[in-house]
């Protein structure tokens, strides 16, 4: 991802979300393959001097939702993607600035999905997001989300 | 719950979490038995104009954290309470501004909980939360929860 794509991704999440401006989101990288998004420990602090569950939750949500917003850009498709469930461990507690990764699943998922999504205009996905402190798991999370083609797309 | 008690409990949640004044984050209710947090739409809205996902979990999760925290104070107990995981379910858009509930277990879950917190300074506690929008359920949360003492308590 070159340095536009990263901020085009960037102001996307800041003018349709306003709050991840206050929680400082930022797009820190993307491959092709793998996409990390961080946000600051201050921003996102808690009683314990550490990162608010709350915000580790948004966090790795918003990198799967990223993630498939770019598959389905790479697709020459675009659509509203929406999450329908998730859930979420807290191993550790998170001293410092978060950086939370999302990888596409196997091809031929990401091509069924994509297959689906142009044939129906509807089409699900299910990803992780990894949250990792000094080599560990801090916080693992799994979401399930649909992409929407909306009426006038 | 007067409305100094709620001041309290607001006056900490703002503290402890600054992200929750960017969200909004009121106390809304409490009657001995069932909490309840709201947020604003206008401060949690995303780019199809209804609550972002990552808020709803955010104000679900502190409904359980601040009724567990109340539970404590009820038997004169403070500790730290922290979240272990959870899971979520969105099952409508959220158009309006939120409110989500958190009722106590059964009392004999809430005495082994006391119980075991004051015996080993560690006890573990599931909570629910429900987010209604027009008597249906919006979004459907479940976290657990630990109390630790802290050493100088």
């Amino acid at each position: 991802m070159n340095r536009e794509e990263a901020a085009t991704l960037e102001n996307l999440l800041h003018r349709d979300i306003p709050i991840t401006r206050a929680m400082g989101i930022k797009v820190k990288q993307y491959d092709g393959h793998e996409l990390s998004l961080g946000a600051p420990l201050s921003a996102n602090i808690n009683h314990k001097m550490t990162a608010f569950g709350g915000s580790i939750n948004t966090l790795t949500t918003l990198t799967c939702w990223g993630l498939i917003h770019l598959i389905l850009k790479e697709a020459g498709l675009q659509g509203h993607v929406v999450i329908q469930d998730s859930s979420i461990r807290y191993l550790h507690p998170i001293h410092g600035d978060m950086e939370a990764t999302c990888q596409k699943p196997p091809q031929n998922l990401v091509k069924r999905f994509t297959e689906l999504y142009r044939q129906r205009g509807k089409a699900r996905m299910e990803l992780s997001s990894t949250i990792y402190q000094d080599d560990e798991i801090a916080a693992s999370y799994i979401g399930r989300y649909v992409a929407l083609r909306q009426p006038d797309e």
